[in-house]
């Protein structure tokens, strides 16, 4: 296996998953989930080794229609719904309620993404769960959370950005441009909550699930253990990424304010703009990085000049400091300028894009991109499991599933129904 | 207890720490981090009741002064460090090594952002920190991670949002502006790869610690546990959240790219600048919010326009039409615009900056906006625990500590030294 292509085809189509052999082998979660924040969560509980089992509407879940098409399908569900069986249930249908708890019975957690109290409305509240499944760990993710006087507002991704104080950031400095601020050009707060809803999880089953403590004593049923609800805003998740933001605005009042492709309090760094265009970002914000950068530039006055002499001075001047060293970097092409700031020993890479991120050679080596065989569209490139646990990097146990792939296996598998009980459900539209 | 202010001021300064109440009360973490990625993991996990023991080098992590300061501090320690206990030692000593393993004995796990093999030259590496604590889990963050061609590479959080393929996307569409692409604005890479290292953490301790299972048996001893690494580079930490784009590359061969303040595959959904200059978002998006806002717009007429029939038709012209809403938005000052679109029932907020986060009724309901007492500044905000358990925030049980606040305490405590001995590592210049 060379380094410059994906690690070999190393998944298998259809519905009889291997077990998992990562940390979390030997759970099974149901998902309750669509579009993007709940599948996610359980896309990296199953990452990890979780049995993964996904009801969905019997139409399927709108994300499988999200994104480009290839072969009339989007490639992206095969990652999205890997390692998940994927099962139907028309969730208006009482039988459907019955399945769902029938299934929770046999499942450590749940993960869903239904508006608050939704599901209390379906019949699929705390009370009916946890009589279900004594000890059950139960995580809902909403825009604004399960209580407080929003939770009943709306919420898409992008609110949650805009709320939780992130795309107040992603825009250029005040003043620069009439351009509106960015979108982080993916659903970073669905991602992050998702990310959020699986630590809860796993968090509340290592207190369930430990020797001693205060889990069930030995000669104490299951059935006495407590349930636990996780509850992951999308909002909040985006606002826990803004460091020291609060903290400085509840003691001095001040504001943070965006600062474009740079660091408000470090300078420089920014995505320079090679001779052909390519973007290359250069970190040069320390005294010592300065001096490696200027010298590489060919500019020891640089460090003379009072506007640049130490961090404060550079963050003051820094757009005719970045000026300046655009005008350096728009005399190289992209590849030549990478090589030159890296051999001088600034932390420096082009800008990659999706096809420079399937290209690495680090990624590569370390498994981040796996060619797969889906059977809907033969190779995929997948994105490899983060975190990585004792070296290994837990090649996908199936791809994305067509819809209600797994009807027939898991009712009869979990619940023991038959083949007419199946088609009962089937003629009814339960399934 | 009023909604618009607040929730009362409810940590307590000190190093005497009260035992956490979240589900990972009873785990003890060694933190051996600095700056922000093992530093937020471990928040994270002492967030949800974990007790955390930083070691620092004797002048302190660097972080403690980064961006804005008060009274000489930076209020963002406040935060990063709540719920720890700070001790100093000079790794460079052999000393400070074996007490580093006297705490690794009694600690569940361990989280470190050091090169990749720097804590091997210092005679901490795997086998040694096993030795000490059969059963350990070693959560280590890197830029590159802990192996493959690029891990001895320098990195910082930039270089891994430019690696990870976001920076490409949090930019105009090609062809619109000079401007670079931004930075997200945050330490986007360091905070995501603290989450991811936090989820493996108690992922591996989920398994190390469940009764059953590939746990000890009951007549085996503790000593008998395996160990697990946890490793999570910054670069496919963030490489992590791009959704779709790879399978698409792989499959398609289609490269994505920015699409600045709207979504690439839906429209209108954008952040409109009102008449007072405040951005609104709106998230119009699907054919029956669209209707909804002509209707908003008093401009039924677009509904019948074949540019905007449809989301493929109006992506396809979705700067004009982001044009002519961004007319009609700037005729309002943004508080009036908000209210008129979220009355027509549309997905809609302004953006926010950090005062309108500090004042919104939501976070400050469900405790996402506190009040905490710090010695050093008064009344400091900090962000809420995330996720919510049960309902509970966790408040802080304290707040960031002084450089070594702990030393006596800890070596006391945990290692049994006395006041002799703790002098003699003093005048050594080992704490």
């Amino acid at each position: 296996m060379s380094d410059t292509t994906p690690q070999g085809s190393d998944a298998m189509p259809g519905t009889a998953l291997p077990a998992g052999t990562g940390p979390l082998a030997g759970l099974r979660v149901l998902e309750l989930g669509h579009f993007v924040a709940a599948p996610f969560a359980t896309r990296l509980l199953g990452d990890l080794g979780a049995e993964i089992i996904k009801i969905e509407p019997p139409g399927g879940d709108p994300v499988r229609q999200w994104g480009a098409r290839h072969q009339g399908h989007a490639p992206w569900w095969s990652v999205h719904a890997r390692n998940k069986r994927c099962i139907t249930l028309d969730l208006k249908k009482p039988e459907a309620v019955a399945i769902v708890l029938g299934l929770v019975r046999q499942c450590d957690a749940l993960v869903e993404n239904f508006r608050p109290g939704q599901l209390d409305k379906l019949g699929l509240g705390r009370e009916a769960l946890l009589k279900a499944r004594p000890g059950l760990v139960i995580a809902r993710i909403s825009g604004y959370g399960q209580d407080g006087p929003y939770r009943d507002k709306p919420a898409f991704g992008v609110i949650g950005e805009a709320i939780g104080g992130l795309r107040h950031l992603t825009d250029h400095p005040p003043g620069t441009s009439d351009l509106p601020p960015v979108r982080v050009g993916v659903s970073l707060g669905d991602s992050v909550a998702g990310i959020y809803a699986a630590l809860g999880v796993v968090s509340a089953l290592w207190r369930r699930d430990k020797a001693g403590g205060d889990g069930p004593a030995p000669d104490q049923a299951p059935t006495q253990r407590p349930g636990t609800e996780i509850d992951v805003a999308l909002t909040e998740s985006v606002f826990s990424l803004l460091e020291g933001a609060l903290p400085e605005y509840g003691t001095l009042g001040s504001i943070r304010q965006p600062a474009g492709g740079g660091i408000a309090t470090a300078a420089p760094t920014n995505a320079y703009r090679a001779r052909d265009g390519i973007r290359v970002l250069i970190a040069a914000n320390s005294d010592p990085l300065f001096r490696r950068l200027a010298m590489a530039m060919g500019q020891p006055d640089l460090l003379e000049d009072p506007r640049f002499s130490g961090n404060q001075a550079r963050v003051a001047h820094v757009r005719e400091l970045d000026a300046l060293i655009g005008g350096w970097t728009a005399g190289f092409d992209g590849a030549a300028l990478e090589e030159l700031v890296t051999q001088a020993g600034i932390p420096c890479t082009r800008v990659f894009n999706i096809a420079d991120c399937a290209a690495d050679p680090q990624f590569l080596a370390r498994g981040m991109v796996r060619a797969v065989q889906d059977p809907l569209h033969g190779e995929v490139l997948h994105p490899g499991v983060v975190p990585r646990v004792d070296g290994a990097g837990f090649p996908p146990r199936s791809t994305g599933p067509a819809v209600g792939a797994d009807n027939e296996a898991v009712l009869r598998d979990l619940l023991g129904l038959d083949a007419g009980a199946i088609e009962t459900l089937r003629a009814g539209g339960v399934i």
